[in-house]
C-alpha cells in the first residue's frame, strides 16, 4: 500500500512547537491555548486576530520546524510501515510564508527518520495530484485541482474531530491502517 | 491538460549557470565543456572522475540554484500556456546534497514566475507518483516506483538525443503540446 503521510500535525508535532514557542515568549497577550481547546485547523484562527502577527511569528521564526519534537509513536509507526513492506511517503505542504519551511522540513525529516528518508519527501501545496492509496493527515477536509485517488484517513487532532471517516492517531494505527491495505 | 515541468535543464539554465559557474573558478584544471559536447544527463559523469568534488562543489555552492539564469522563451512559455488554459506545475527533484538546492528552487520560481506561481512547485524525487499528462524533463529515462500515467516529452539537451518519443525546446513547444493537448 502506497501510504502519504502529512508531516506537521502528523509526524512533527507543530501543536507543541507552537504552544511551547508561545509560552517562551514575554511578551505574549494570554497564555497559550491548551490542546484541548484548539478548534479551527490553522492556529491563528484560534487566537484574536489582533494577535495574528505574534501567532504568525511563532511559526515563521527560523529553526521552527526543524526544532519541532516528533509526535509521540510516530518515528517507531514509520519503521513498522516500512517493516510490513508498505511503501510510505511524506506528502507535506509548506507554509505560504516558505522561507525557513521548506528546508527545515528536509532537516527535520533527515534528523529524526535519517537521511534516505529524504528521497521520500514529496512538498506539494496540492496534495490530490499525488497518487497513493491512503492519505494520513490532520486537516479536516485535503482539496485540491483533482478528485484524488487516495483515500484521506484523518488524523485525529481537536480541531478535525467533525469530520467524518477513517481515523487514527499513533495509538491506534494499527486497528486502521490494516483494513485499508486489504482494500488496495 | 495538466503539464509538469520539470525546473533545471528546462525552466532554469543548469548548463550555463554549471558552464559559467567553472569558468569562474581561477583553479579548475580545464576549461568547462561547451554545451554541444555535454553526453550524460549527470554533469558530473562528462568530467574526468579525479575532477568530481571541484564539479559538485559549483552546483551544492549557497546561490547556485537562486542565481540560474531562465531557459531562454521558457518565462514566455509558460505565460502563454497558462493564458491557454493549461495547468502547469513544476515538477522537480532536489539534489541528494538538498541543503541550499530546495529552497533556491522556491527562490528562483518567485523571482521569474512571481509569488504565486511557487504554489505551483511539486518537489519530489519520485516523479512517478504526480499525476499529470505530460511530463516536460530533460532527463532521458524519468522512472520511480510507479508506471506514470503522464506522457514524458523530452526537452531537448545534447545528452538526451538518443531517447525517442515527443522532443521540444522552447522554440518549437507550440508545435508539440497542442498536438498532445488534443489526445488528452
Amino acid at each position: 500500500m502506497l501510504i502519504l503521510l502529512d508531516q506537521d500535525g502528523v509526524l512533527a508535532d507543530f501543536e507543541r512547537g507552537f504552544h511551547d514557542g508561545w509560552n517562551a515568549r514575554g511578551d505574549v497577550p494570554c497564555p497559550a491555548l491548551p490542546l484541548a481547546a484548539r478548534q479551527s485547523f490553522y492556529v491563528r484562527d484560534d487566537y484574536p486576530s489582533e494577535n495574528r502577527d505574534v501567532v504568525e511569528g511563532i511559526y515563521t521564526a527560523p529553526g521552527f520546524f526543524r526544532d519541532l519534537p516528533p509526535m509521540p509513536g510516530a518515528i517507531e509507526a514509520v519503521a513498522a510501515l516500512l517493516a510490513q513492506g508498505h511503501d510510505v511517503r511524506i506528502c507535506t505542504s509548506p507554509l505560504n510564508q516558505w522561507r525557513h519551511c521548506v528546508t527545515e522540513k528536509y532537516e527535520w525529516v533527515e534528523r529524526h527518520l535519517g537521511t534516505d528518508f529524504v528521497h521520500r519527501m514529496i512538498v506539494t501545496k496540492d496534495k490530490t495530484v499525488v497518487y497513493g492509496d491512503v492519505l494520513v493527515d490532520d486537516k479536516p477536509a485535503v482539496t485540491g485541482t483533482r478528485q484524488p485517488v487516495w483515500q484521506h484517513v484523518i488524523f485525529d487532532q481537536p480541531y478535525n474531530r467533525h469530520v467524518a471517516g477513517p481515523r487514527m492517531t499513533w495509538a491506534s494505527w494499527q486497528a486502521v491502517l490494516p483494513q485499508l491495505a486489504r482494500r488496495c
